[in-house]
């Protein structure tokens, strides 16, 4: 006996068709014997047809007002999948956010989760009872209805999980697994039974798009064993795959990672833009001169590479913005030209950030040499490079994107 | 400066641009200094679309989550009119049910109020907010979000001015007021400026479909001066008609109504059917066999005349029932006949109850009188009689439904 949180998105819960279907995976899991809390998103379509109807009251709406309207569309569906499994002779109830309750912060719109009790759940969990709770959703310190914001219903299901102290927290989703890479750009890209936590989170945020990345962290923080599976699976079809799971992709400590590669994916990053700074003074400040007036502009800074200066008196400085920003960029750059003091800024839009990424690269020598071995054999110009412990990424042009990529997956033997 | 509840129901709020119109209603009564607090249905379809998607998920479901789902409706239309009402400049917030606490009994799918704290939002009516509330809904025992049932917003807008002791509650609606008879049969038929409470209950309950009976007995029992009013007014039109009061009908203590007519209304009510039974012995205990039995097969029973017995030993009992329980009224009767104990049965389908209304007949004599002649002068054969202190019910073939309505309408000096 195991106790679960499912998590199905709008696209599973489209129609009382996909709904019943949600239903047989959840009777699958009591079936056998397990507690189990479903998070349900809106029906798609629903959430963009709120958000339009908000837009058409006025484009500048109170975000309290918002969270009360966009809201419905999950309390629909969980009072929905509620009558569709007591029809199926399984005992469930829909929960709301504010009657567990689920509190948050007062950022109305894009609020965080701040505290869930947990008590009343499992209390009920306890009894068999399957609760169905409606994502994306909890209640302000005004209480108030607060909307998560973006992914919010993959955040409240692994916040969820945690609060009710959950052996699993298995998210349904259109894709039946984290792969080493994107399947579209390397054909021999293969599933990965299992991930950690530091690992997914750098995939996550450098555009594997299977998991938010504030889901990923408090995974991490809480230590929640998320497993990302298909919601197209057949419910009724024989469950257990290799480690125990069907298929899927188990995001968990690494200590449950028995056969730990070296490195477990290739993840890139398009739509971004290099800037150089050249000439900078090389003195406390600088880089707070360039990196506050960017961020005052409210543009996100990514990769940012500084090296030693060569005289110790200027250096350069390299970052990359979303492409998108890149023209406003430079636009406060030069505003602030006195401000910095610096000789010259260029740059490059058709830049693509490529990383390798890998826990087991903490404890072997080597692997960034190989990486820019296997790039400089191919004839592809690194243009900036920075490394974290479980990372290395490097700049490149975009044309070389999918050379890039394929070269490394196979360099570290990820072909399947 | 007075405190008004306004209520709008859902084709009042059915689009954005209604919903503008209503807060145009709103704003008005804001400049003219009132504290206003709104209760608002779902916008049209949609209680229609939840209550379709309950029963596609199963026939036979949970009436909580029925209440979760269906309660969206509203929380939607609160939140969207808070939203505009913002829009225009005018501090408003919406409600939802649980926020008040407006509290109701178990009774999910159709809850009775049970209890309004008025505390909050008094308090920020006093500070110049407009209260924005979810109608048709409240919070159960259980902490679950429980619908009222039919006319629901009505019965909602109605509590709620008791609660916050309002000067008024204006019901918006798409007629302009409560008229002497319906001006569909009857072409000179007048608005009445007002309306006793007593009056209307008798009028709402008899098929005069402005008001659900149950709020006009909440009105009543609580002394809120309703006022119906057509929501197709323009919002910025003066507003001051007789009385002090734009164009509607105001329902309120007799008190209030300086000239009293003797006689204010003519309803009636169709799709009735009466039922005779002949002979039954004329002892304690036989008129609970009757309805007894047919309360237990959930009919209606609503007109009864039972007259003294001419013997001491037997008597006939007649009433009527709905149209459509007629032949299930019969089944049941013959069923019980042992139990009951009587000669025969019979009935007939064709009939209509038609009655006269009014206050002021509890202190004028030979009201009832008239009544009958009139109707003898027209050829119209009298089924049944019953009276109550204020109200004067003939049972008559539907055939002469028109006719005596009009008759009656000119008898007691109604016409316009």
């Amino acid at each position: 006996m195991a106790r679960l949180v499912l998590k199905f998105g709008g696209t599973s819960v489209a129609n009382l068709e996909r709904i019943r279907n949600v239903a047989r995976h959840v009777k699958r899991e009591v079936d056998a014997g397990h507690q189990v809390a479903v998070v349900v998103s809106a029906m798609s379509g629903e959430t963009n047809k709120l958000v339009g109807l908000c837009r058409e009251a006025s484009l500048l709406h109170d975000a309290r007002e918002y969270d009360a309207v966009v809201s419905s569309g999950e309390q629909v569906t969980s009072g929905l999948l509620a009558i569709v499994l007591q029809d199926m002779g399984v005992e469930a109830r829909s929960w709301q956010g504010w009657q567990i309750p689920l509190k948050t912060d007062a950022q109305h719109g894009a609020a965080r989760i701040t505290d869930i009790d947990g008590s009343k759940l499992i209390e009920r969990l306890e009894k068999g009872q399957v609760a169905v709770v409606a994502g994306f959703q909890g209640v302000a310190p005004d209480n108030r209805i607060a909307t998560l914001g973006r992914g919010g219903s993959d955040t409240s299901a692994v916040a969820l999980a945690a609060a009710i102290r959950a052996d699993r927290c298995d998210i349904y989703t259109d894709v039946d697994g984290v792969y080493t890479t994107d399947p579209r750009i390397v054909s021999k890209a293969r599933r990965l039974e299992r991930i950690a936590f530091e690992e997914m989170l750098e995939m996550a945020s450098l555009g594997a798009k299977v998991l938010q990345v504030r889901s990923v962290e408090m995974a991490m923080v809480h230590g929640v064993r998320t497993f990302v599976r298909s919601s197209f699976d057949d419910p009724d079809a024989p469950q257990l795959g290799a480690g125990g799971l069907p298929p899927g992709t188990l995001i968990c400590d690494e200590d449950e990672i028995v056969e730990q590669q070296v490195v477990t994916g290739i993840a890139f990053a398009k739509d971004e833009a290099q800037i150089s700074i050249r000439n900078v003074a090389d003195k406390p400040g600088v880089a707070s001169a360039v990196f506050g007036s960017l961020a005052d502009a409210n543009i996100n800074v990514d990769m940012i590479v500084q090296n030693i200066s060569p005289d110790g008196r200027t250096t350069d400085i390299t970052f990359t913005v979303p492409e998108s920003d890149y023209d406003r960029a430079f636009a406060v750059l030069r505003d602030k030209k006195d401000l910095i003091g610096y000789q010259a800024i260029e740059g490059a839009r058709d830049v693509v950030k490529v990383s390798v990424i890998g826990i087991g690269m903490r404890s072997h020598a080597g692997i960034a040499a190989r990486c820019f071995q296997g790039l400089a054999e191919k004839g592809i110009n690194i243009r900036a490079i920075t490394t974290s412990e479980i990372k290395i990424s490097v700049l490149i042009d975009s044309a070389y994107t999918e050379l890039a990529v394929r070269t490394l997956h196979s360099l570290y033997d990820l072909d399947g």
